[in-house]
């Protein structure tokens, strides 16, 4: 009953065609205290009992992250980069993985000029999960959107890449 | 006088009918060393001198606190959870008890289904506060509007519980 | 060729007016271990290695910063506060310096009543910034609009003064 509910209630949702659409990769490779070369990212706050080169026990609760991550058209981390992206996440989760993000997507290639600036929930045991586009800057003046995160692939704590494709709905 | 011109203006504001309105309620456990069974936030970062299992002296100036608190439809911490609001706030200031946030809840029910994500000032001191919905997902796709904050109770610094009333103003 | 495209690209750009243009600057005195009388913000997380008296070295990578700033109608740091900014940011590269901010503007006075949201990259090497409103309320409910950040002046570590351009596209 509750199900057919919730899905005559869902197909009833508004269908809307974005009015731009993009599709990017990002590559975060965590700090562990050997990388500091190779790093994009690093723990900065951690529960207490945790410390700042090893990811929290409870699913990383309480771990926040600051990161500067290449941005790349395809999958392969060593393309070159059109962008970064720059904020940071936090995992908020005690008994699952899910992460909280807010950062924003710095481009500056002959492709796209500008930023944009996103913010959401992350639970990461989904296979896609959709953020906000909380504003936009340069090519993406006053454009809002969502955007759905997919793990592209992940090595242990150690790499992880997200492919983001975002919608624009409201484009000027 | 002054006050004369500020009502005048005031009065001057247009007014607006939401298209939707909800009322929520969160509750907020923080972890003080010894409830890790029941605690629903945790201290993560914290000003020189001060520790992760005790706020902060001087109004908790500092203190950054990332939580994952049950969402529920009337004000009783053991009705059944419809979601989660889960991010994070901190103390902002050395003179007050007034803090920032920026969360998202996530509502998973028969009743409401997707993401809104806020983030704004949270003056404690007031007895209503404005904060601003900057992203939705799922049933509140691009929806945006404005989050009037209530301290519907606390106990000291063991729980606090926030009733959250979300007016939107523009529906999709 | 690629700065033929690219230019040809930008001045394709539609051009707007501001519905409302506002101009303000805030003052950060940041917390060295000795100033607590006058500083405005203090770090409260940063990198393995680093402390919460001083910045961090590598540009300040993962120093994460929480502040609550006077603001003032012009660049003179004792002129009567119209408001404070509140928020944080993080310093988020490591070969040149960039923040990430993420704020509320609390505006109290004759001219404004009401806050303004921001988020956004800020890389400092640039003159001039542009971040998001993310959300306003009361003078500025319901706004949209883009702030651009300039660095008025600093003092090394120990102080500076930020020009904020509030240009707003969107009113209510």
């Amino acid at each position: 009953m509750l199900l057919a509910l919730c899905s005559a209630k869902r197909s009833k949702r508004k269908h809307y065609t974005p009015c731009k659409n993009i599709v990017l990769y990002y590559h975060d490779i965590i700090y562990n205290g050997t990388n500091a070369a190779n790093a994009t990212s690093s723990i900065v706050a951690a529960p207490q009992g945790a410390n700042l080169t090893k990811l929290a026990p409870q699913f990383h609760f309480g771990d926040m992250i600051v990161f500067d991550d290449p941005i790349t058209l395809d999958n392969n981390l060593h393309s070159k980069p059109i962008g970064r992206a720059q904020g940071f996440y936090m995992y908020d989760t005690k008994n699952a993985y899910t992460a909280w993000f807010s950062f924003t997507l710095i481009l500056n290639s002959p492709y796209y000029e500008g930023t944009i600036t996103l913010a959401g929930a992350d639970p990461t045991i989904k296979t896609t999960r959709d953020i906000s586009v909380t504003g936009g800057t340069g090519d993406f003046f006053m454009h809002r959107g969502i955007a759905t995160l997919i793990t592209d692939t992940f090595q242990g704590d150690a790499y992880f890449r997200l492919r983001i494709e975002i919608k624009f709905y409201e484009c000027w």
